[in-house]
Formats: C-alpha cells, sequence, structure tokens
C-alpha cells in the first residue's frame, strides 16, 4: 500500500496512526501543500483525487480518498485490532464523536481555508489566529464535554482501548497545540492524549517522524 | 424513534431521507436554529448534543449525533433497504463521496460559520456569498468529476442504487441552488439529483415538507 500523505495534515496523520495500529505496511509518499503550485494540484495527484486534498491510500489498483473512509475500509479489511467496537451504539458514538473533529473542527482550520482567509479576505494574523482558535477551542469543549460524560470512562476517549476517536483526537491536539490553544481546562483530553502519546502507533506517525517533516536530517 | 431537526439543516435532511428509505417510523422534533438565542444552546438540547448541532437521533434511551454516525448507525441496525454497497472498496468510494460533502463543502457554510464572517468579521453580503459559493463551486466540481469516473455509472451516484452519497449530494444541491451557484456545467450531479427527486423518500424530507417550514399553512 501507498499512502500519498503532508506531515502536518492532520486527516493524513489519522491514516498513519490506523495503518501503524493495525501493523499495515506501507510506503508514504509525500505530498508537498506548501511548494510553489501545491503538489496535490499536480495533475497526476488530482487525478487520484479530484479534491486535490491529502491522504490517498493506493491499495493494489484501489484509489482509496478521505480519512475515515479509508479508516472504515482498513477496519473492514483488517478487523483486527478492532478501531471501532462491537456494540452499535458505542460504534455511533465513536462515529460521531470522529466526526466532531473530522466534519466541524479540522475543516474550517485547513491550508487551504487559512489562504482563503488571508489571501482573498486579507484578514490580519490576529484575525486568522482567532479563527482558528475559536473552532477549536469551541469543538474541543464539545469534545471534553463528550469524553466526561460517557460512562465507559478509561484511558482512552472510550474505555481502555484506542478507537477511531482517538486516531482523530491526537492529530487535532497536536494542531491546537501549535495554534497556542489553551487547553488546560480540557482535563480528559489530555489524559487521553497522554495515553495515546505513549504508544509507538502514534509516536511513529507524528510529526517529527514524517520523512518529509521540513529540517530533517 | 425521535428525530431533533431543522428544515434548512443539510446534516438533518440527510438523516431525514435515511429513515424515509428504510421506512422507519419516526417523530420530527424542530429545532429553531434562528431563533432568539438559538434553541440548539438551550441546556435541554445541548445535553443531548455538547456540539450544539443538529440532528440527534433518540432512539430508546440512546442519544446518536452525526448525520453519517447516525446514518452508518441506520446501516447496521436496520441493513435493508442497503444505502452502502456489499464490496468494500465501493463501500470506501460511497463513503468517500459522503464525507467529501459532510467534511469538506457544508462546515465551511453552515449557519454558524456564516454568522461569524457576519458578525466577527464584518463580511459584506457580497463577500459572504462569494465565500459560500467558492467552497460549494469547488467542492462541487471534484464530486463531478469523480462521478464522471466512476465506472459505474448509472442513474444515481454509483449505478442504479441510492447509496449514502445520493443522501449527502442532495441536501448540498438544494442549498447551492438556494445559494445561486452556477450548476449548469455540473451535468452527472444534475441527473443524480433529477433522479432522486423523483423519489417519495427525498420529497418528503425536502425543506417545504417539514412542518417548521416557514409559512407552512
Amino acid at each position: 500500500m501507498k499512502l500519498f500523505s503532508y506531515w502536518r495534515s492532520s486527516a493524513a496523520f489519522r491514516v498513519r496512526i490506523a495503518l501503524n495500529l493495525k501493523n499495515l505496511t506501507h510506503e508514504v509518499i509525500p505530498v508537498d501543500l506548501l511548494k510553489q503550485g501545491g503538489e496535490q494540484h499536480l495533475p497526476s495527484y488530482s487525478a487520484k483525487n479530484p479534491q486535490d486534498l491529502v491522504p490517498v491510500l493506493e491499495h493494489g489498483s484501489h484509489v482509496l480518498r478521505q480519512s475515515l473512509a479509508i479508516i472504515e475500509f482498513l477496519e473492514e479489511a483488517h478487523p483486527t485490532p478492532a478501531l471501532l467496537p462491537k456494540n452499535i451504539e458505542e460504534r455511533a458514538w465513536v462515529r460521531a464523536l470522529s466526526m466532531d473533529i473530522a466534519c466541524d473542527i479540522h475543516p474550517l482550520n485547513n491550508l487551504r481555508v487559512m489562504k482563503y482567509l488571508h489571501k482573498k479576505l486579507k484578514l490580519s494574523d490576529d484575525q486568522k489566529s482567532s479563527w482558528a482558535k475559536h473552532w477549536l477551542e469551541l469543538g474541543l469543549a464539545g469534545v471534553e464535554k463528550t469524553l466526561s460524560t460517557q460512562a465507559r470512562q478509561g484511558k482512552f476517549c472510550l474505555g481502555d482501548e484506542v478507537s477511531m476517536a482517538d486516531v482523530c483526537l491526537i492529530p487535532q491536539i497536536m494542531n491546537a497545540k501549535a495554534s497556542n490553544c489553551d487547553l488546560s481546562k480540557f482535563t480528559k483530553i489530555q489524559q487521553v492524549f497522554d495515553e495515546c502519546m505513549k504508544l509507538p502507533a502514534f509516536i511513529q506517525a507524528s510529526w517529527e517522524a514524517q520523512i518529509d517533516y521540513p529540517n530533517k536530517s
């Protein structure tokens, strides 16, 4: 399998974690989103993903897109270890928390949106920073409340097993830290983050561990 | 089952279609997003969904959130008629197209974002309209290309069976029409829209058919 990835993309980061958790051998192909013109807009890449976004997973002749769709595919093709619980109400809870992040936090702060705010709307750095923090802190406050009211609390988002929700949460927290969000009030989120970051699957998927991380020696 | 819905919410619209397609009896409880203060922010609603967003599906003692997580739950609890194909690569394709809409188009143009552009950033009506059209037309161009390059083309997004992708596409097209997007170049999307809007499940889920649609006699 080949994963088309960018070190800082939260969406690519999710798939990197999932591939690691499932012990699936894969080659990472960097797509430089910041290069002049953007490698995601090259015809060869756009043919794989008409939305010009990372990640893409190539698997034989199949070209898979959208991080959560890729993770659901990996779950169906390689069920063990599971990233979704067996109980269908718990599956819905894990998917909803994953989508709180993948639908309602991340897309508002990704590279193309920040570019539009800068280039088209001519926002100042302060205005852009306020925008990013607004959606991050609003969304994470909801995530914190959701985690804190879950009956089956444990080391991770749901109990003591890593799930797709953790796979989505950790890249978003990395992004929030880089955006100087105040995370001190999110105690349950911080606890989950600390537990996940003890695991090699998360560590090896991190920004600094990527071959396209800048200034990597 | 009780569906907490708002007539114009694309996310609630998706779940209304899915419930209709699966012939599941449900009561619609309107949540007035535009009422002074917003009914989605009432403590009684926020307790169901800490993200203060519609929809929510109450099912016995279970409270389900996020439209695609709800639809996946309905698919697992009530598999027939299916909204996902059997083949796992095709399932991934349907989920990816659904998420192109639910993650990368809709969240950029929903009510809370348009409010931020208006109240916090003081954008003009023209700037807000350009923002909405930019993300709609960019995203739908990708959807059109994805549909046009699918080998198994038919009446709907994938072949001749309605899937979760159609359930996501139609509310987004309603929204695009209301935003005066030029859809004339999206011939495949228009064809799918016309086919879906022949089906009672889609018609009965539409804006005008909702009990909270304004000026309904």
